[in-house]
């Protein structure tokens, strides 16, 4: 059994770096704050024997040697950006936990025949650059490296720039090196296995996602003076799109959600009627075929609700997967693994994406999930108790150590 | 006769400062660019024999003496400050025909009893720090001087802070001078005039205005993994309300307006549910029932349309004038001015508010119009043509002439 105490005081000691203002995190993707992490996660697994290496994305590679150093290595982790609102735990219990499981097995005296390689995947949450998933994208070979270094901020920032100035990007061409198998601890982020009162969630699946930034443009004219009859307001196009999606999302439940979390309004003056209005809709499903139903919906009918009131639909991909099947074998290595340790358990989807769900494209993978409180997450305010993140981590290790071979 | 030549020449030297993107300005109240063009206002003045006063809230008064130094003065102009992507006739045209009808004096040596005073007034635009005709608001006593100085922009500045910043706090304390009566000439920004072939309008009423801020609060959740029957979506609740917006102004044709032009999301992130969107609603009619019985109306649907979706609904008026109407005898000199210089011209309302419409509540006060292209404006494509701009400014001169007794 991991060392559940150690494992929650390194948790808070991660979260005094780029702190919220409402008990979270903001510590976005290669921003200083990030890179202050970086070292932090650098110095722990100096101190627990681990070898780091850094590939041209920034992910982090912390090695530790089994007794066979050419067998093929056991990857697990997960990522230590936030969202701007985020909570201490997305990602950031995946890398911790994996580290966990290195301490103890330093303690116990635990040797595997395959290395161990703890991870931390650079831009994770995809907030401050889209998509997310961005390095694990990459590295799956499925996103260019020279697109994602191009991807640009709000204030025009390059994360090819921005991962220079913080000083992590690697001399490691991405994707070069070869895995056994990856894991990935997670909070769950939804309400399911709170509510059915299980301590462990085994992930068999995954939803897709398509991420569609849409701009409508109307006739930026003064609200005062403009009759009602000449206006093409931006505006309204955001409003009926909004409900559309939210309409389209419904049609397909349980099996499918879809949002919109981003807008910025031009030029977002009062007395302005908004001239263009740009926002990112968020489908997901884990069925393929409802996620391209719900894509080809909006596609058909989005156009038309805009001009029918003098305003343009333009769309454009910004972000996607197809919704992942994990390895049938480490799943069932996860949920024996639960079983064996006493932990109530049951098979759950994945509501969120995850660096598990790129690398699933090329390595067996699976995920453990551990529930938060009221499935908050993607808020300062997430929580989860330090049982859930000890159970999950016992669950990780056990399927980690069977798997590298213990 | 003024010199259209050289008032167009004066427009365009203004218009060099604080350049917009696309062929207009963004030059916002209290900003370095303001700053810059209310020294060149200033030194025009003073080469034209001004003396400049500068009240405490930075509105700048360039007195011409008459004949009669103990008269009260007759006042005329607009103001400097434009939209941040604002065209270069808003507002200039107003202090710019001002200055002219002073250069148009010295060079037909004509003198006047009363003195007649070009004013610049501060932050008419309200963009920046709403609500707009801040300085006017507070010269005629409906707003505070000290609300006014607190008032902040997007990024927390104080208007006081950025108005001392800029070295334009005046000595003078706002509202203690007295007027005989305030003229204002402005372009029309909608398409009357233009439609109807005038080449000036004569203003006999103003729409009123309420600025009504809202705040919509839900929950900022996953958009992955929180079910849908689990959301409370604030970007819904602005949907809702854009569509409520329109709807009831539409109810009210042809007498009333009403958009919401700025928008903020929080956090703004693409994978997480709105938490809370903040944002105005732009209600206008020349009919003050027609404008309470909107405000009235939103205030009673907005509340439901939001619960029914889990999310609520609050706001805050944060800036109105109710519908002016202009002085009769000034407005007929107007009229009558048009008349004998033979052009075109038709009485008309305000669409957009004005400084005029507070300083009517203090003195007698009227406006001139002329028309712009297609109706647009708070637009950097806003455009007028020379000959528009010269009947306007003498329409304006000549009025401003019998007024302050030639
Ligand atoms: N786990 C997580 O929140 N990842 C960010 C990508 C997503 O929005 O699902
Ligand atoms: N004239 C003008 O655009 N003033 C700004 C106040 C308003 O929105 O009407």
């Amino acid at each position: 059994k991991i060392n559940g105490e150690r494992l929650w005081d390194s948790l808070m000691e991660m979260a005094q770096i780029g702190p919220g203002i409402a008990g979270g995190n903001n510590r976005q993707t290669v921003t200083d704050e990030d890179g202050e992490a970086r070292h932090l996660f650098q110095r722990w697994c100096q101190d627990a024997g681990g070898t780091m290496g850094v590939d041209d994305m920034g992910t982090m590679f912390a090695r530790f040697e089994g007794t066979d150093p050419d067998a093929l290595p056991v990857y697990v982790g997960s990522h230590l950006d936030t969202q701007p609102t985020g909570g201490k735990y997305d990602g950031v219990l995946g890398v911790l936990a994996g580290l966990e499981i290195i301490r103890t097995m330093r303690d116990l005296g635990i040797k595997t025949r395959r290395p161990v390689v703890v991870t931390n995947w650079t831009n994770e949450e995809g907030t401050r650059f889209a998509p997310a998933m961005l390095a694990s994208g990459v590295f799956a070979g499925v996103l260019d490296r020279d697109w994602a270094y191009a991807r640009t901020d709000a204030q025009g920032k390059r994360f090819g720039d921005e991962l220079e100035r913080i000083g992590w990007k690697g001399d490691e061409p991405v994707g070069t090196r070869k895995m056994h198998s990856f894991f990935e601890l997670h909070i769950e982020q939804g309400p399911i296995l709170e509510a059915e009162g299980k301590q462990v969630g085994v992930v068999t699946h995954g939803q897709g996602l398509r991420w569609i930034e849409c701009t409508v443009t109307g006739k930026g004219q003064h609200t005062g003076s403009t009759p009602m009859y000449m206006r093409r307001n931006a505006g309204r196009g955001l409003a009926r799109v909004t409900e559309l999606v939210h309409e389209i999302a419904l049609k397909h439940q349980p099996n499918a959600v879809g949002a919109i979390g981003q807008i910025d309004v031009y030029p977002n003056s009062r007395n302005i009627i908004p001239e263009k209005v740009v926002f990112t809709i968020d489908f997901r499903s884990h069925v393929l075929d409802t996620l391209e139903a719900m894509v080809a919906e909006l596609n058909a009918r989005a156009p038309g609700l805009c001009a029918d009131i003098g305003v343009k639909f333009s769309s454009e991909l910004v972000g996607f997967f197809d919704p992942p099947a994990f390895d049938e074998t480490l799943v069932g290595r996860v949920r024996d693994a639960a079983e064996r340790l006493g932990y109530s358990h049951m098979d759950i989807i994945s509501g969120a994406g995850h660096d598990a769900c790129w690398i699933n494209r090329l390595y067996p993978t699976t995920m453990v999930m551990c529930p938060c409180v009221d499935g908050l997450s993607h808020n300062e305010a997430e929580e989860i108790f330090p049982e859930w993140a000890e159970a999950g981590a016992n669950v990780l290790m056990h399927a980690v150590l069977e798997t590298a071979e213990v």
